[in-house]
């Protein structure tokens, strides 16, 4: 008898959070890139408001999928064990193949278009965490999971230009309140595209 | 003296309300178009909440700023003031030319990629508000707003399947409450992309 | 000794096409989806041109990337051999799940944005062979498969809406030769995205 | 009686590249932007191999469409004729309005997913022309322009990516002949995605 298929939410979730730190990714880590980012554009911008909105992508099921697949080939290709000649190309995180990027966009595009940027940005760069990633001195192969980060933080820098969007217009209506309060309310201040 | 400029959320989600309505799209057809698409899968689905879900989606910037780029491009065409050649390209929906699919994709994936098949289905297929807004036999021209509409609806299908699924979920896990207000808990169940 | 790592294009085409007829797809069967659904608009059209439009999409290495990595998800979900819980997701082809319509548009915007709605019909109405490899009666798992394959047709069907253009731009204009010849021209009629 | 319409594939081309050069963008700046991001990879790289880079990204359709649209925008704006708050939106280049990024990406998207990090890292950085034209001390309005001539310089990146590779691997293989005449060939060396 076969038990019936039933899509479990919470456990997906849990997953794609485990499997991060697992392979060497704490939610802080990839604020700070968020904070490293943003911090020019919104001084008082904290740690704390970073790793909240980072935790709110990772909310996201469309970015938890991404995650889960990326992880699960990252992990077949360090032991060796897709196919020739795929194991070649993500094991050599080859130029021209780019199934990494375009998981990695689908991730922005949940926050949408004003992200494509950051991600670029930061996919050039490879600051902090994204460094490790890509430091082949071990036998690890992160090919997607690099891409995979820097989408969480481009989205996480998206959030936060709209949250501050809203916080200032707030400030400017005079209205009470702020922040994640008003975001929920109906007063149209929230536009955050996926919030 | 120049008055500093300031981004007014509730202007623009406001405008992107009134362009709908002024070009002939109430919420209750595009609403429609989601209910008619979504019933074989969830019989017990009502009108009101295929409203609600084209609500919430046209309560997202990303969407509303397609909606009025579109909307735009199209009052130009209709009144023929775009420049040679692509007035003719807009004004005669030349098939060869996908900007229009361009943004309305931007509104599918704020919610997911899972709406691109009911995008591309209701595109093909043009049902009910689509079919009037490609009659070309008066002198309108919504190149763009079909599109446009297309993929609001298709975003509103995905936000009912990870509405659905949510309260799915808690029903099995015989938790009190449902639909929205377990959505905003910190249960993991509400994993929708965009909300 | 280590042996230097070489991008191998040649091998890289090969495994795509091969490993698309191991999972039971025939370049003729991906090219009966594109005579069925263009034959309406050019009622011309051969089989052969759909097979050689077929082919064409298969020779980009994009194409080919995404082709390889789904098929790969799909063998080893097929043996159970994924961590749950992707593997239950893509087990069960979620519909939550939507990692396989992101790597399948990866395919459709190599020839532009107008093969988005022949994609999000096939995937939604599943012609052919897309019905054989969605019929789970046997333990086989196309996930990933009926979408990239779905994405492929789509993307020769936007091919071939750039030559049949090209076709009858140049018999307006008189000119000698026509198809591939005069695309590779530089009169300017090969307009064609990705060709 | 009307003239019936036919799409006209040259004049489509000669209108993109006209307003280009109208609005301020030569191909030569397009291609020093292209040089300057790949001469570290390919040190023998020269600037007439990227000119002809730009030249073949600007001979297709999709790229064609998206600088139509763009500059027709950026020229309404200008003249302050578009419609409110979607004037004031593009007018101030208004950050959480991401429609011209989404034009950008769908050129990006022709030569595949590897020109995200490209495209991102010029966004950013806006060298060269990139700079001319965000520079905002005249009354000129470039703000989809600036999106597209970085999305065609980065496509250009991929273009040169992949011939880069084709080269390589004749020269490994021992073949005659280089560059353009071996991609055309069925040797399945031209994996270009887009070419």
């Amino acid at each position: 008898m076969t038990v019936k298929y039933n899509l479990d939410s919470v456990k997906v979730e849990r997953a794609a959070r485990e499997w991060l730190v697992e392979r060497g990714v704490q939610t802080e880590q990839i604020a700070k890139l968020v904070l490293d980012a943003q911090k020019e554009y919104y001084p008082a911008l904290t740690a704390d408001e970073c790793t909240a909105a980072v935790n709110r992508v990772l909310s996201k099921r469309e970015v938890q999928n991404a995650i889960l697949l990326g992880i699960q080939i990252d992990r077949f290709a360090e032991k060796g064990q897709l196919d020739s000649p795929l194991q070649e190309l993500i094991e050599n995180d080859e130029k021209l193949f780019g199934c990494d990027e375009v998981l990695a966009l689908s991730i922005v595009n949940v926050y949408g278009s004003i992200g494509f940027t950051n991600y670029g940005y930061l996919d050039k760069l490879k600051p902090g965490i994204l460094a490790k990633l890509n430091d082949r001195t071990d036998n690890e192969c992160h090919t997607f999971l690099d891409d995979l980060v820097g989408a969480v933080a481009a989205s996480a820098c998206s959030y936060i230009a709209h949250r501050q969007q809203a916080k200032a217009e707030q400030e400017r209506s005079g209205l009470p309140g702020a922040g994640e309060t008003v975001g929920a309310s109906l007063t149209g201040a929230d536009g955050a595209p996926a919030d």
